[in-house]
């Protein structure tokens, strides 16, 4: 199955000064889309550590997706670091300049200019009626920070990410996860390729325990589920989903 | 000023099915305090990899935080790996299953016992009510992935963690980024020492951008503050607090 790797820039999130939405965002559609995303990492604006960080992840893993620092200021460095991650020089990308020109009706200034600086030899790809397109170096989608615009740029582009999706059941117990991982325990030893979680909720009052049970394959998930309930007694079950 | 790193344990976050609360709480945190979060890692619930990203943090960083992986199941992984990256044994700690008895008013089970397996040579604080301690090996301090939990038990050693709180100044703008980015850049150049965030924002109707100017010397962001204001026309800022 093909995986993935995310790299948040930005000094804001580890600052807290911003919640990041995006990873959340892309872990639910790689999920649904079937790939694997194996590693989320935030860091600062600094072009080394960039450069270091995605190159990589790049060759680690199928996909990697950078989120922030393509704007117009002295902390936007994606562009700069991923350049220099696979050694290529930044070059202006003129359609980028007529695109934006033409959205604001007067000639692009020097911000501006700078954000259509890219990696050359890079891949650029429409996004929509978005000036800026979806800029793809190697395996590398650059997204912007600004989670509306990831979101446009992401469902731009999603139908080119496609493994095979998990099925996903999740069970309610009523007992406490203490209770239940020895049963938890044995069911993986007749499941061993079983993708389960179990997650103790202390402040809900019809379940102390949410599992989920998760297979690329339904059949297999089905067995696993009936195996489970036959380990449970009937009343440890709150509800099935 | 002291560093700090925190590495996220968990299938449930990179599969998109919680979202991940512990880090915002933390990064704000920890920069209330003053210390510098420089690096957020999430990955899977696997032991070596755990083991050599907690390794590779404790050497970088003057201090480490992981959530997730300490519960009774087979998917709680993180105290066997902070073990292996320290070599060190596991061993049960008797204060802990008494604690937990004296709680529950039975004998530990099984899942209990392993749940108070904790790495050799660790310091254990009480965390207020909790029978679980916060667990620390060298510099590693281990907190549950439940948001309510993690919170209580930082809050509990909190003031072990303290640097130069920064001053934080937010500046809203009417203009474009691209149109006040040379002026930011300008900025920088007299105040380096300067931390500059710009964020655009595309839903709001009042304003186009946020800056967020910071230092931990109150005077020299003052400084900042009177120059950047200098820089911009009156009509240009929407407020500033």
């Amino acid at each position: 199955m093909p995986t993935a790797a995310l790299l948040v820039i930005g000094n804001e999130i580890l600052s807290g000064k911003v919640v990041d939405t995006n990873s959340p965002f892309l872990a639910t559609e790689l999920r649904s889309l079937g790939v694997d995303l194996e590693r989320i990492l935030t860091i600062p604006d600094e072009i080394d550590l960039i450069a270091r960080e995605v190159r990589a992840m790049s060759e680690t893993y199928d996909y990697v997706f950078t989120s922030g620092g393509i704007g117009p200021t002295h902390d936007d460095l994606t562009m700069d670091a991923i350049a220099k991650a696979f050694d290529r020089d930044l070059e202006l990308n003129q359609s980028m300049v007529e695109r934006m020109e033409r959205q604001q009706g007067t000639p692009a200034n020097e911000s501006q200019r700078k954000m259509a600086m890219i990696p050359s030899g890079c891949q650029v790809i429409d996004a929509g009626d978005l000036w800026f397109p979806v800029v793809i170096v190697e395996n590398v989608h650059i997204f912007p920070g600004i989670p509306k615009l990831l979101q446009k740029k992401f469902q731009s582009i999603r139908d080119r990410f496609r493994g095979v999706p998990f099925q996903l059941l999740r069970i309610y117990v009523k007992r406490r996860e203490s209770d239940i991982a020895d049963h938890l325990n044995d069911l993986l030893v007749e499941f061993p390729e079983l993708m389960l979680g179990s997650y103790p909720k202390i402040e809900e009052r019809d379940f102390r325990v949410l599992l989920t049970l998760e297979s690329r394959d339904a059949d297999y998930l089905s067995r696993a589920q009936q195996s489970l309930l036959a380990r449970l007694d009937d009343d440890a079950i709150f509800k099935i989903e």
